[in-house]
């Protein structure tokens, strides 16, 4: 039965890998995560990872979600590379050949935020009726998924809607933003190292009354309105370090609602937008158990056709 | 031959509604143009039309793009109907009963700018490797369609992208925008009516070297970066009166480029951004011409199942 076969997922972020082996969100075998170091030592260990558990247990394939920018052209000869990182020493890297010369699996390759999209869309059945579904991770940097047809979205390259350009106050905010391309873009005005050097301290530091949460609900309701009238969403759902401020969730949604202004006449918004701005399902476990989901379906894809 | 069988297509617009029968944009048999008045006398003319076309020759389907909000879950008892609109008397109109009572032949209903992007994408041989596709249309408002898996993309209702938020230096430009619900959103600040507000007369007689076009070009790169982060499009379509004016593209064009400031690492944007953001194919004629595609497909399909 495919339901019983057991894949691997390697969730691969700039600061560390999560490597698991499991069917489900429900029967995980496997799992460990280890610091992002170099690409040689790191790779090494994910691939000694999957060895040892491939000697007890037949794996069928492995999903390998990675931090970006990545090649996911099959028909580029870099394809599964990451590409043009700032991450000192990772430009440039080759992701999956290492695992696949060793396993002689299948090898599924996706942008870690797109890779969360598609767990959080696979493992909830809710979301199974909720396309498009989009999926925002705020934390370090801001990053974004779509699933669309049933598969995380691919264009020109992966979305990158962090870097939206948003209205941005000058003189309630005077402060500039800090992405290093766009300075005060979305994630350049509300990602978690702009909070610490605006307000000079770390987010989960900040108290609750502190005017920090009201301006990062602005920044993020703003993006999300605009998410909402370029895509029609039928789900939102936010994740990242940032967002486990839950008190986040009530201002954004009330926010998002004030932006809208009743311009889109749907109760899924009206009436029920705590059901529409959620936070993840699989808590942050989204990248690596949707890594294992795009192994699934990759191999239960295979034996339909 | 199903690429012989004959379409009928109507564009129903806010201000004149278009109808069609042929089989594609080089089989052409008949076309007309009405003024919308209001709905009973606007439908009754469009149903005429069909009748007659009908007596002449035996017509597959008929696809209907419309102005909107509208219905457009098949699952609805009001499907095919316009919701609510500003639009005096045309609240609450079922678009497609009467056509169907009349013909006795499948009617496909869909947005108007969403069937523009699909006569853009349908029609034009190049953009069927160009998903996804992004049509907007600039004119009296602004609209936008989303082309990818070879259909429009419908969410909770159809895009709105014409009213996202985007940054609004109120010291370069005071005007405070005209949407009725989000003042300075995208459409407030750059639709036709916007433009003649802010200036004082018609966007049309505005001459080449006048401000306001650099403002225009400004105000539509910065929603069309957003686009780009948010959905990674391979090809945007810039339709509408406003796009009239040939000299905003390369203006466009320029300040996408500058907003993107490289971090979008594809040539198709870094050397080929006049192939990236074009005018129509179609001229004026993608919706019509898109509402012919959607019945044609809509046939082919079945005929394929």
């Amino acid at each position: 039965m495919t339901s019983d076969n057991i894949y691997g997922g390697l969730e691969g972020g700039g600061t560390k890998f999560v490597c698991m082996v499991g069917s489900s969100p429900q029967n995980i075998l496997e799992e460990v995560r280890f610091p992002t170091t170099i690409p040689r030592e790191t790779i090494q260990q994910a691939v000694n990872f999957f060895k040892r558990c491939a000697d007890n247990t037949r794996l069928s394939a492995i999903g390998v979600a990675s931090f970006g920018p990545l090649d996911l052209d099959k028909n580029s000869p870099t394809y599964g590379h990451i590409t043009t990182t700032p991450k000192p020493g990772w430009s440039h890297t080759d992701m999956i050949s290492k695992l696949h010369q060793a396993l002689g699996i299948p090898i599924i390759f996706e942008h870690d935020v797109s890779a969360s999209a598609f767990g959080e869309y696979y493992w909830n059945p809710q979301n199974r009726q909720k396309e498009p579904l989009v999926y925002f991770t705020i934390g370090t940097g801001i990053g974004a998924g779509i699933i669309l047809n049933s598969r995380p979205v691919h264009g020109l390259l992966h979305i990158e809607a962090g870097h939206m350009h948003i209205p941005h106050d000058r003189k309630a905010d005077p402060y500039s933003g800090n992405c290093p391309f766009h300075s005060d873009c979305f994630e350049g005005l509300a990602c978690g190292p702009a909070m610490k050097q605006r307000w000079g301290q770390p987010a989960e530091n900040l108290p609750e009354d502190h005017p920090a949460w009201n301006l990062e609900a602005t920044y993020i309701a703003l993006a999300m309105s605009n998410v909402i009238f370029t895509l029609s969403p039928k789900r939102i759902v936010l994740g990242g370090g940032v967002m486990q401020h839950e008190a986040l969730f009530s201002m954004i949604r009330q926010k998002v609602l004030k932006l809208l202004n009743n311009y889109i006449q749907s109760s899924d918004i009206l009436e029920r937008i705590d059901d529409f701005i959620v936070p993840p399902f699989l808590g942050n476990r989204s990248g690596v158990l949707g890594a294992i989901a795009l192994a699934r379906v990759e191999i239960e894809e295979k034996k339909n056709n």
